[in-house]
Formats: structure tokens, C-alpha cells, sequence
């Protein structure tokens, strides 16, 4: 067994999800390594040192270098407001660290060209967190595609709906503000739909879009940490949002399939309400992850009187079956969809491949995303140029 | 009691829907009048003899225009193919008759326009039957809007999903061409959606919009009746499709809500999956017409620990609940929509009202059609130009 | 074309349904005849009056027993409570009526032998209103069953949940009187369920059963027919209660399968909450009523990583499609399901054969449910003694 | 923060889970004391070697009495099949050790009798592991019953339905053997939709059951760990089962509850559908583990036309919010409600209060148990003498 250090920057709630997958990803997975959690840092050193003492990391400190210039760290893991990645990012590639960087990859594309030109140049193994396309049931979407159960595909439909920031009360944190988010909810989760697009159709080549800035002015955050709108405040001190509350887009994919997204934090009653409805020739494939231990698929050659929607529960039958619970519906949460994601690196390292998704992937959402704001803009079509 | 004499034009399905109304609303609704099926006109003689005989006709007749001509008849209810629409429409106002006119009310909106001159002209009163906006969950919808349940409206998400065409031997129907239908998937399906739109929403201002052809060839149908697909011919000629099978639209409605629809009659699985889905600032509204007796609701103002979509089922406490089924879940079927849209046409004559909707209802949705048709054609937003 | 002519008796919510389905059936089914309503009978002669006005009656009578005496009528049609089934169908059927008779076809086994004894020595037809089986999805679940799809049943669980009296301000109509009613939730809703277990898995062999009446006390109620609790009295004088609210029994099938049965009307939130699940060696198969469209089914035979609950949504590929509506999910409603009732009836009149189901199905049914209340009343296993 | 040290008695699945728990327990809730995994214990050295690597114990052993005897560990934790639970609690609470122990607690009320006299006298803190209970949304079920917000209760309807053995193929593991289950699906599942009702109602006072086993013999397995029927044999020879597949019970419970629970492994197409229904005087409660992000409850007190169920997703607002995820539908999984189930048992420790659910619960459950084993075999009520 080998083992492999791990540094970790930031201490939010991703800090938690990330280190819960370090800590148990040998017990699924037989991936050869243990990862030794040894260095995570934070501006805020009380939160540094209570993330060390709660997520088991042996020291904290304040300085994010400290990590990249630690020669005993292998991997570093980027848990921070996306203003930051850039600058981490291409200090720990050039340090040859392997990265894993949470999404979106940067703040637009020029920062995740900048981003993927240093891993490339320094050969190390890159994953951008866009973990919802590891849950089993997504996976199996794509194995059936893969298969061509469904046939040549024709629509894509996906959301990305939540509610967490639906109340004017919810406050300012960095999401809210272009300078360190980028944009608002096309970043933050519509990066994630996005990806299911890119993963299950293919490359996106056309983008109309549209946003909507619904809560001009937010109460300002006390502190650093966002939490998603369950500390609201008394202050009635107002700031600025810049960002997109809400997008709506119309895509169009290299292979003539056409698609179209819904994003936004404005939706009372949704909460990670992550879709897509996939058309195919031969079948469709219907996934909500507010019910992920199911894939909904329909199979045009089923019998006319026996034609539906299949709710297929995962399990052992199923992608990363093998690692996880012997019966479907013990239940996929948010950490077994963390640690398939951490054991899929660590099996790129170990078997020296490339992982899924990689800073290459991140660019190019990165590239759509700036699409989608440039055809809100300019409100017209606009080419994604993800070939250049 | 009153009596009103009805003739009608065209013996398909939708004559068969009709009729059934007709014959039984007044057991639901005691709207104060009697209606008597009087006449039913079709090209074919075998189908409108067996059209009389099975829905209750005195007689039958190859010559819609016998129907204008008789005096006796009060109201005319069109059921046939779209491209018939104008000339019937016109005669009738021209007679003085009520009408009842399927949608879409025409091929395009030069053809509305003729029509609703013609009926304001006359003064009589008109119904397109838009007639899912009658299903009671989604006039209860329309009332917690009203009533501001949900606040300012955001976004509506609308899309009408089908499958019945989706396998390339059903056969080309008039549904299928140009000429006879003005336009696919729009025109037949998409309509329903605008309406929802427009009646839950407001007048929809402007239109982005892709629409695709999957299956350019179709088996030639032999008979007029479009059977929608359950008749699959054994015939190897195909003929060409002309209008769009599936199409997408992005919506910016005057009262600054944004929106999107898909429709399509390819999607597998889906057989009438009529949605819509409301954010407002205070709360969210969802329905699928697959589950037509639930309405699914969420309220801002609802405790924290207590918040939630709740699914309502209709009945006696809501809209048309005092002529329906006494215990909501007993069931409303097409049969019942059907009834309500019978009632609320006699109830406008009896109480000499607006019909709601009316063919001013049905000339906008016509020119969001065609605005949709042209933003297809020119790959930009195109304004509906509704209030000129 | 034959006419058959029709005395209804009752005027309550069930003589809408019945009306309803009569003057539209041969819209739907082409059973070769046609239904004459000639008399419809009420002991409240303004309820006679308004009923033959709105169902579309000839004429009307306070006297019953008129239309026992008209030689012109065919047919007699059930639907008042049911203390008054026994003398009325006896009745008809000794002159020589065809008869449909509201469920449950009387309050005790004693009542139902000697119905059943009277139309067998007439020979008349004959026909119980368990109408829920004719809903598509149970017939397609009676097809799959009979086609071996889910191979030798182990189990069978159904529930009947309603709320409409869960209110104690619900009145006391005929449906809490014992003398009237014959027994509570049991007769009045957890007859249909029976019926579903008698006509999917077979004969009722022993039953386990406990009962309970949760609300000792209602309001007494002005009037005579049940509104179903949407008419609550600003009347306090209250009357006993003596029959169940909800009744639970164990199941044992002459053929080795077990199963359960929950009944009540008073479970906040269930409306027509009439469903059962089944399993069988090689597979399941889950029904709802409250979304009567869908049947669940799942095939063991399916592959491991494709095996799931399909939901199948009944349309023209399906029992009675022929006659409905030709695409899944325009909708079933109770209009529906009570035309194909009236369609099935006519059939076996057409064509000679027996109704299904029949009195013999009632008069079981009635063993069963006696067997359950002596079960609930000794505290133990009683047989239903099905075969004598 | 103080340490405890733990041994870890199997090396199966459950291992893995408890030992997932274990690491991450601190991540999510701040109990101020981290758990050591020193030993753990598996007769199959190969398995215990693997395991102690996997699982992040220092060391292994194939005698469990090295656990007991070890005076560092603090806490044993026992993952073994039933019939070892009371020769290593008794053991371990004669050593002074705090206790978990998979369920069910023993093989009968005899051996939880003398397990629970043995925790007793030792003054240990002892907790059985009906995990589900710990789903934040079984939790909130607790807190609105508390609250009172459905009023007093009637009824409970419980299911646990699995087909992980319904294929006649899946191999006979201990959990088909008598003599080391005790019982089958009963001891093995139903234990769990026990705990719902002991937890969430009251006390069982009597039980009138049946019990079947569909499955007389199945292929005997090699190798001892039992996979859940996801490693068919093809090997023929086949061994007898002794244990039921099935069990249907009906339940008095002393506040004059009543109830039923379904227990089967022979379901196809439900893989871990453990469900309740509740109906109380003022609202209903409905839960589906298979969906455990989501709690359904209906209130009375709503408005008659805004009055439905809502579907509740679990989070921060909730209880066990302020450890998990801070948005709703980011997931509850095995892994979380077994976090759950550490953290109370940790806080049980250091605040020197009782564990709940403890093995009082876990006597109390096997008595009923025995009860309902007993009333199979007697066919009649048989009470559970719980306050003797």
C-alpha cells in the first residue's frame, strides 16, 4: 500500500465533504493508497485550526504556500472561492503537485486557459470537483448511452434549481459578487448542469441565454464562510450583487443535438433540484438528483403494452456498485457521490490515466460559461470556440 | 330551460370529446340550457353517418356548409384540421352562429386575425379550445396567482411532451404537413403551452427559438383520420414532412417574467406531459397533466422546518369543484376538461360574457407562433408585437 | 341499432355517474345499442324532479316501484343506500329487469343470497358496481397476471384511505348508520379493495380483522343524501355512530397467497387513496387509483442492471383502448370508469354472457365482509366458506 | 477532546459502515472525543486481515475474546451474526465496555434478557443499531408528532420490503439459517419498521401474525460473509431454510393504536422500501426510506383548498441540521444515518445519558418478535407482556 500526502485549502463545508472522502475511501474502494491528511490552511486561523482538529489533519496554518512548498504533500486539494484558483492552482502545478480543484475551474476562461496550460506543462493529475456526474444513477445514464440504448440522442433538458438564496434576508457572502465568484448561479451550480451536457451529449457549440438579477441588494456577511443562507442577519447594512441570480439557455451541440437549461436560486421548494430529460432515437433518460439513487429510463422497444418509464434503484449491478452498499437504496448521499469521486482519482494516479473531469473539461465549461454571459450581453447566439 | 341546437364539422376524435360534453353538462353544471346535437358534417360520408349515429346526431351531411346555412342551429363547433379553419369560422360568424373552433384557431396569424374580425363583427361568442387551462388544478393555479400566493411571478417553465409520432412508421397525417396544420409540434401541441403561459402569466413580448425536424419521411396515410399514431401502416411510401417535430423557445414576457418551453412529439415515455412550473418571489407552482388532479404548491411563508411542495388534489373545495365529483381523486379525466370547457362556453352565452379562451386568445397565441416560426428562421429574438 | 330502455333508482351523486356514463357510452364503444332514460325515482320528489331535468330522465317518480311496474323498462339501475338494495333488485329481477346494483350489493350475506337467488331464477343480467376494476390499469394488471408475467402470486396488500369524514364535523348521513349501511368503511369503501384482491389473486379463504370507529359522535344531517362530508352542519345535535371508521384484516387465499387490507375515511390527505401491491415470483405489480392512468409493474426476467418499476400509462395498446382516448394520459377519470362499466354491462346483455363482476362476485364479496366484522367481533381467524 | 479506543467485532459489510462512521463522525458533529479503531475481529483471518487494512484498525485478530480482554479498548462494537451477540455483549459488558450491536439484539427475548441484565449490571452505555431511525427525516416525524401537530394517533402501517432473496438462486447465508438468525425476514428487517413503531407510537401490546417461506431451500453458500444475494452460486447442492421469507402482522399497540406491518425479502423490484404511514387526529405522516431526504405530512388545520400533503426535504432546519450539509437534496445516504447513529451514541458516552434506541429497545423488540413468531404458530393474538 502506498501512501500519499494530502494538503487541503480552504475550510468551508467543502473542507468537510473532501476530507469525510479521505477518510473512507479504502473502505469501498481498493484504489492501492491511503491518503495521509496532513496540512489545510485558511485565512481565518481559528478556522483553520478547528477544520484541522474536526477533519483530521495533523497541522493548519494560514498561509496557503505553506502546502505548495511542503515537499512531503502530494496532492493538493483547492476548496476556496473560485478568485482564488487561478493563483493555487498554477503554484501547486508548478510545484508538480497532483490538484484537485473545486468548481467552477476559474473565474472565466482565460483564467482555467492559464490554469490547464500549467498542469499541462507540469504533468500532473488534474480534477475539477464536478462531482454530481459520479453519482451511480448518472453514471449509469451514461453507460446506456454509451451502450446506444437510447440511440442517437436528440434533446437535452436540465435545471439546476434551488431556494437557498430565494429570501432577500439571505446574505451577501462571496457568491454574490463578480470579483471573486465570477457569475452567480451559472458558476456556482450551473457549471454542474453544464457538465452533465458535456459528459452525456458532448461538446456544447452554440449558446442563446438570458439572466436575471432578481435580488439587486443583499444584507453584508459577517465572516468568510458562506452558509448558504441559513445564518441570516439583523444587519439591514445592503451590498451590491453583481452576479446572475438566474440563467436560461438554449444549446446547441457539435452533434446537432439540441438542448436547453434552466438555472437559478430563486426557486422556493427546490433545494438541489439537479435534472436532465435526454430524447434519444430508441428511449429517453430522466434523472433528478434530489432522488439519486434513481435513473428513470424508457426503452422504445419494449412491447407497445408494456412501454414506460423504467426507476431503476442502484446497487451492485450498477457503475461503482462493487465499492459501494450490497442493496440499492441503503442510499447514495452527497458523501458516497464525494468518495466515488475521490476514488476515481486516486485511480487515475495510480494507474497513471487521465481523470474524469480534468482541468481540460473545467476549461471548457469555462469556455461555455463566458458563452452564456457574452449571449445574455449581446442577446444573440454565440459560438463556444471549444475547438480552438 | 333553454335549448340550443349545435352542429359540427369534422367527425374525428375531437368530435367524439365534444359531443360527450355536450351530452353531459348539464348533469355537472346547471348552466339553464339543453343542448341538441343536431348535424354533423364530414367529408367522408361513412364517417359522418357513423359519427351521427355513435354521438348522438339527428343527421349527418358531406357539406359543412349545411350546417351554416340552418337556420335552426345556434352554435357551430369546428373539430376538423387546422387549414379548414378560417373559411368555417368566417361563414359561421357570418351566420350569426356561436362557435367553438379547435386549436390552433389558425395556420398562422393572418388567418386569426380574419377570424377574429370576423366573430367580433358578428358579435358572437367564441371559444378556442385551449382546453387544458379548464383542468381544475390549473385554475387553481390561476387563483392562488390571482390571489398572490405565490408573489410576483419570476420564471415559467413550460414543455408538452409526447411520443406518439416518435417511432418513423407513424404515418404522415395532415399533423405532418405544412399546408393542412400551418405548423408540427407548435402548432398542434406547443399552442397548449402558450396558453398556459399567457393565461398564468401575461402577454409574452418576445421569442427566441429552435425548432428541428427529426424524421424528414413519413409512411403516406391512407384516410383522413389522423389516429395519432396507433395506426401504423404496412405502406412503404413515404412522404415529406414539412414542419417541425420538436421545437425550443426561450420567452421575455412584458411584465418582465422570463421563460422557456419544449416541445416535442419524440420524446419516449412522455404521452401527454404537459407541465408548467412557476417561480414567484413568495413561492412556486408546479403541474403535469399526467397527474392532472394534483397541484403541487410551495409557500415561502411557511415555518422553516415546515416548508415544502405540497400536492393538492382537487375537488369540491376548488375551482368547478360544486359540479364535479364530490371526493377529490375520483378522478378527472379528459372527459371532465372536456365538460368544463362546455360549461364555461354555455355559461358565456347564458350570462352573455367573454368567452375565456376566446379568439383573441387564440389570434396572440397565434402571432407568438408565428413569432416563434420566425425566430427559428432568423436565429434571433423576435418581437410578438401582441398589444399592436 | 336496439334501444334498451332504463329506470334509475336513487338521485344522489351516484345517479350523475351512472346518467353520465348512459348517454355517452356509444361515443366510446360500439355495443350496438343504444340506452333509453326513460324514469328516474327519489322518495324527495324535488330531488326526483331536478334529477330528471339534469340526467336527462323523461320523467320521474317518488314512487320506485313504477318503474318495477313498467313493462317498457329493461333495465333497473341501484343507486340509492343500501338497506333498500334487497327489495328493489328482488324486485326488478322478478320482472324480469337487467340489473345494475350499487356496491355493496347488500349489508349482510343474508341480504346478497337472496339477491343473488332472485336473479339467478329470473335470469336476468346482472351486475355489481365495483367499477374500479374496469379502470385500464386494473385490467392490464388482471392481463399481466393471466399472462403469467409475474408469475404465481405470494402476496397481495391493498389500502382504501379517505378523509372526508376524518373531521368530526363530518354529518351523520345514512354512510355511519348501521341500518342503513350495513357496516362503515368497511361496505362503503373496503368492498372495492376486496373486490380487487377476489378478482386479481382469487377466492378470500379465512380473514383476521380488526375494526374500530374513531368518531363515536356526529352531527345529525338535514337531508337525505350524503354530500360526503363537503356540507358540514352549523348543527350541534349529534348522533351515535355505529359502524367502523376503519377496519384492518389479514388475508388468506384459497390458493395459498396472504395478504393485508387497511381501510379508513380517516386518514388526513387521502382522498381515493385505493391501491394494492402485489408479489409474485417473477415479478410485482403496484397500483394507485389516485393516479388511475399509471400501473407499476416490475419483470424479475429484466436484466440485472435494467430491472426496475416501469410505470405504464394506459392508452390504445391497453384494455378498453379501442374505445378511450388515443393517446396515453389525456386522461381517465371517473367518467371513464364508469363508461366502461356501462360498456362491459351492455356487452354481456348483447352478447348473452355474464356481467363481471356479477351478484355472485357481490354476494362473495358480502361473505368476506361479514367474515371480517365476526372476525373483528371474536378476536380471530374466520373462514369465509366461499364454496358453500 | 478525549480519545476512546474501540474493537470491532465481523469483518462484513456492516464493519464498513460502522467504520466509516467512525472516521467522520467528528466532521460532522463536535462530540469532543475522537474514536481510535485499534482491533478488529473476524474468524476468517484473510477477511479480518483485509478488513483491519481497510478499515483503518491498527490490528486484527480471529479470536474476539483479544477484543474483550484488551483493557485499552473503550468500546466494542459487534457486527456479527445474531446468534454471537449474546455470548460477546455479556462478555463485553462484564469487561466494562460500551456496547453497540447490530440488529436485531439477539436471536430471542431470552438472550436479549440476559444481554440487557449484563449491560445493566455493568453500568455501560449500550446502544442496538436500528440505524434507521436516525434518518433526519424519521427524526422530524418524531418532532411534529411531539409537537402534537398531527394530534393524537390512530394508526400506523409499516412496510419493509426487499427481493434481494427473491430469486430462488440467491444462497443460503446464516441469514436463512435458524440457529444463527433466530428468525428471517422478521428478525432481519422487520426489526427495523418495529423500532418506527415502538419509536414514533408506543408500546406494542399484542400481535396477531402470519408467516411464510417461499423459498424451502436454496444453494448453500461457501464462504461466510453473507453478500446479499449479489454472488449467486453455481453450485446445485441446496440446504434448508428454516426461517420465514415473509411476515404480515396486524398490532395493538397499549394507547390503543392500532396498526399493520409487511415484511418480505421477496419483493421484486423494492430493494430497501422501508415505509410508514401514520393518520392522526389532525394529520398524516408518511415516510419512504428509498426516498429518505423527504417527509410527507399533511396537517388538517390547513385551509380546505390549499390542504395536501407536503413533501419535506431534510436539512439544516431541521433536526441533525447543524451537522450535515447545509442545503436540503444534497443527500442522505447509508453513510450519513450511520454518522447519525455515532454521533448520539458518542454524546450518549460523554454526557453519561442513556443511548436511545438502547437495548431496553432492543428487549422490547425481541419480545414482540417472539410474540409475533409465536401468534404465527398459534394462529391468534398473543400479547408481548412488554412492562412485565
Amino acid at each position: 500500500m502506498k501512501t500519499l500526502t494530502v494538503g487541503m485549502i480552504g475550510g468551508g463545508f467543502m473542507a468537510k465533504a473532501h476530507s469525510m472522502a479521505m477518510a473512507s475511501v479504502n473502505m469501498f474502494f481498493d484504489d492501492g493508497v491511503f491518503l495521509k491528511r496532513k496540512t489545510i490552511a485558511d485565512i481565518d486561523e481559528e478556522l483553520a485550526r478547528n477544520a484541522a482538529r474536526k477533519l483530521g489533519f495533523e497541522q493548519y496554518t494560514t498561509n496557503w504556500r505553506d502546502i505548495i512548498e511542503d515537499p512531503e504533500i502530494d496532492i493538493v486539494d483547492i476548496v476556496t472561492p473560485n478568485n482564488m484558483h487561478e493563483e493555487m492552482a498554477i503554484a501547486a502545478a508548478k510545484a508538480g503537485k497532483h490538484i484537485i480543484c473545486e468548481k467552477p475551474l476559474g473565474r472565466d476562461a482565460q483564467e482555467t486557459e492559464r490554469i490547464l496550460e500549467a498542469v499541462e506543462a507540469a504533468n500532473v493529475k488534474n480534477l475539477v470537483a464536478f462531482n454530481y456526474r459520479k453519482t451511480p444513477a448518472v453514471a449509469l445514464a451514461k453507460k446506456y448511452i454509451s451502450e446506444g440504448a437510447i440511440g442517437e440522442i436528440l434533446n437535452f433538458r436540465g435545471t439546476y434549481l434551488q431556494d437557498w438564496s430565494a429570501d432577500p434576508a439571505s446574505p451577501l457572502s462571496w457568491r454574490f459578487q463578480k470579483e471573486m465568484a465570477g457569475s452567480g448561479a451559472l458558476g456556482d451550480i450551473g457549471t454542474h448542469v453544464l457538465d452533465f451536457a458535456h459528459y452525456l451529449v458532448g461538446d456544447i457549440d452554440q449558446v442563446m441565454a438570458t439572466t436575471k438579477t432578481w435580488i439587486p441588494d443583499r444584507p453584508i456577511q459577517k465572516g468568510t464562510v458562506d452558509t448558504l443562507g441559513n445564518n441570516k442577519s439583523e444587519i439591514k447594512e445592503l451590498g451590491h450583487v453583481d452576479v446572475d441570480d438566474e440563467f436560461l439557455t438554449l444549446l446547441r451541440f457539435r452533434n446537432g443535438v439540441i438542448g436547453s437549461i434552466e438555472g437559478t436560486r430563486n426557486a422556493w421548494g427546490r433545494h438541489n433540484f439537479l435534472t436532465f430529460e435526454i430524447h434519444g432515437e430508441k428511449g429517453s433518460i430522466v434523472f433528478n438528483y434530489e432522488r439519486r439513487d434513481e435513473l428513470q429510463v424508457c426503452f422504445s422497444e419494449d412491447p407497445d403494452d408494456r412501454r414506460g418509464f423504467k426507476t431503476v434503484y442502484t446497487g451492485a449491478a450498477h457503475p461503482y456498485g462493487e465499492g459501494l452498499w450490497p442493496i440499492p437504496g441503503l442510499g447514495i448521499g452527497y458523501s458516497e457521490v464525494k468518495i466515488i469521486e475521490m476514488h476515481d482519482f486516486l485511480q487515475a494516479i495510480m494507474t497513471d490515466k487521465e481523470c474524469e473531469p480534468n482541468f481540460r473539461d473545467g476549461h471548457k465549461i469555462a469556455k461555455v460559461t463566458d458563452a452564456i454571459l457574452e449571449s445574455s450581453r449581446l442577446d444573440r447566439w454565440v459560438a463556444t470556440n471549444l475547438s480552438e
